[in-house]
């Protein structure tokens, strides 16, 4: 049976190349950044190339990268280490977070640690196809408000926020912006100079690296607080021993993304609006999300009167690995907060699958896979007591 | 020439058949254990598999180990933590925290911050070996206590703490012990059982394993916040989803510590004794720590009338890795912290370089590493307006 991986959205497959990439770094050019002796040296330089592989890809400058453990810790640091900052600085009352309903769990779940603090924040509603409102955005602007925090693109849905837009009105108004581009990237072009971007999170694992290491991109003239203390490592915002096979390889990972973009998406975009077209055929269903601002390889469906857990396991029986969201939240029994935000009742959000494609998969995955779900749909509505046509 | 790296103590080489364990975890089993499907469940498996092997290194249960970035996270989690759990659990004034002076900056900084927030921090000092006072230790104890963080073993001079003795003190007041054993593992036995440890950090990259993935032990029972926020992974207290290739790569390190603690340890103290009763044959020579209670692989020297920053580079010269202290303050011009609080002079200080073996050393490399020594300490002599016989 051919084991067909259709959940590049919940983690990827390491590109060979990026493999290579690191090899060294584990057993031949081991050393610590940190010492002065050639050992340490020769490793310096895999990281200051890294940081430059970066960099290029963000249209950033190296001196703006800063290596974490992944997007989670990029969010955290991003968000906390501003408004710990802010916090020093002022002593207004209320300081003023905007963020969205739909951003990932660690964008949202910083921000409550935040309120319990004495933090403020304003989450934007989405509308039905996931987009945040910006005369929402607009007027939720105060004097107080010191940080806007909207992601690129979401992780279950793929619909693609209007960054530039958004960073416009942030910079106008003198607000940070970040915004929580771990979906994004690799996906679709960034310039966080054409997007006004101040903060951005990135994760290499959903880019064909490494797992285990992430980016926070900060702009020249951005304070934050560190929120791990030690060493004083990455210019004191993120103290630890390097993670130089890691590093290395995010670094070959944001090479290649731009050296292949145009021609991964246009396959992959090929390949997804084939999937969109023949599962729709399947009768009540529905694409979640923004028909055409969404992820290149972003397809959300919904089905009347299944679950979308019975559907991913019975496409796992067929070797094929879907996702009824984000993986973090897979053991959860809650609906999805993303699927509740854009309107979905709790059935309708129950009822939905996530299928999101990578450079790998191919026309025949797509056959195999909309083909096995045509059959599982219809075999689940014939035992289900929600299904009556 | 030879390249002779006597660092291990800022990083260590990944062992081939860690490299081996961890490379399927990159493109062959390469789904995010948070998945349900079956690429998820492949490596849910190899999560379980070394969560199992850290345990057994320390004596611990396999729900008391919770995945970390590495050291100066771990040591962040157990500190902040314990205190942010503290500081909602009670309203006491002035909870009251115990360390030493001569901790790793990854303590030592999470303790200052937690001072700016209200926190009591008492440092205690350490004897001219760099023992700590238990006495000093009985005395400290207070109401307000709820936290004493000693090191096991220190990262520059090597001194061995009594643990056990300072976990029984701890227990016996019912107060939390952490200990920062990431210079320890793999070096001697460690039972968390035994010795009365609550929370211990450890490092991967310290035991020929992978950068970029440690390990906070948690006993059962200990509560603590998390300092990360998000998807909730390891029992909500690390959200992000697993480094798998490090996790696998650090369980399989810890798995053949166990198996060659015993002969790894008696070849390197061998080596490490050959090398201390060689290089204290040059005149006004000495060791720094103690002559017996330190790590089986650590030698730290001190020379009169020299810098040990030049005695480094005249090593590096001639293919020899070594260090004047940690790695992470490699680039600062401070005297070591250590080193001042085991009561060394600037001077002396700024005159001292550590050594530190591994498993791939050998008899030649003691052999070259002390003629290069002592040529480099009789050259740099000549040249030293400090230096008159």
């Amino acid at each position: 049976m051919k084991q067909i991986f259709m959940d590049n959205a919940s983690t990827t497959k390491v590109d060979p190349d990026v493999v290579k990439a690191m090899l060294p770094y584990f057993s031949k050019i081991f050393g610590n950044p940190s010492s002065i002796h050639h050992f340490g040296r020769n490793a310096q330089k895999g990281l200051n190339q890294s940081r430059k592989q970066v960099a290029e890809l963000l249209n950033a400058k190296d001196t703006e990268i800063i290596f974490t453990a992944g997007g989670t810790e990029s969010d955290n640091i991003a968000i906390k280490g501003l408004a710990y900052k802010h916090k020093k600085k002022r002593t207004t009352k209320g300081p003023h977070i905007i963020t969205s309903t739909i951003e990932h769990p660690a964008v949202l779940e910083s921000c409550k640690h935040l309120e319990f603090q004495g933090f403020v924040v304003k989450y934007l509603s989405v509308d039905r196809q996931g987009i945040v409102n910006l005369k929402e955005l607009q007027d939720a602007l105060s004097k107080n408000t010191f940080l806007i925090t909207i992601m690129m693109a979401n992780n279950e849905i793929g619909t693609v926020q209007p960054i530039q837009q958004i960073g416009k009105i942030a910079r106008e108004s003198g607000i940070a912006f970040h915004t929580d581009a771990v979906q994004a990237i690799g996906k679709m072009p960034i310039d966080i100079q054409a997007m006004n971007i101040d903060l951005l999170s990135l994760s290499s694992h959903k880019m064909y690296g490494p797992k285990g290491i992430g980016v926070l991109c900060i702009k020249k003239g951005i304070k934050l607080e560190p929120i791990i203390h030690g060493g004083g490592h990455e210019q004191g915002l993120r103290s630890s021993t390097h993670n130089m096979p890691g590093i290395v390889g995010l670094g070959k990972a944001c090479q290649l993304a731009r050296q292949r973009m145009n021609k991964d998406t246009k396959h992959i975009h090929t390949l997804r609006d084939a999937l969109i077209k023949r599962v729709l055929q399947i009768e009540q269903s529905y694409l979640n999300g923004h028909p055409e601002k969404r992820l290149v390889n972003n397809a959300h469906f919904r089905f009347t009167g299944v679950e979308g857990e019975s559907i991913l396991l019975g496409l796992d029986e067929q070797g094929i690995a879907a996702s009824t969201g984000s993986a973090c939240s897979s053991m959860k029994l809650q609906a999805s907060h993303v699927l509740t935000a854009i309107g979905l009742d709790p059935l309708e959000a129950h009822g939905s699958i996530r299928l999101t494609l990578g450079r790998e998969n191919t026309e025949d995955d797509v056959d195999i896979t909309t083909t096995a779900l045509t059959g599982v749909v219809k075999k689940l509505r014939q035992m289900s007591p929600l299904w009556s046509k």
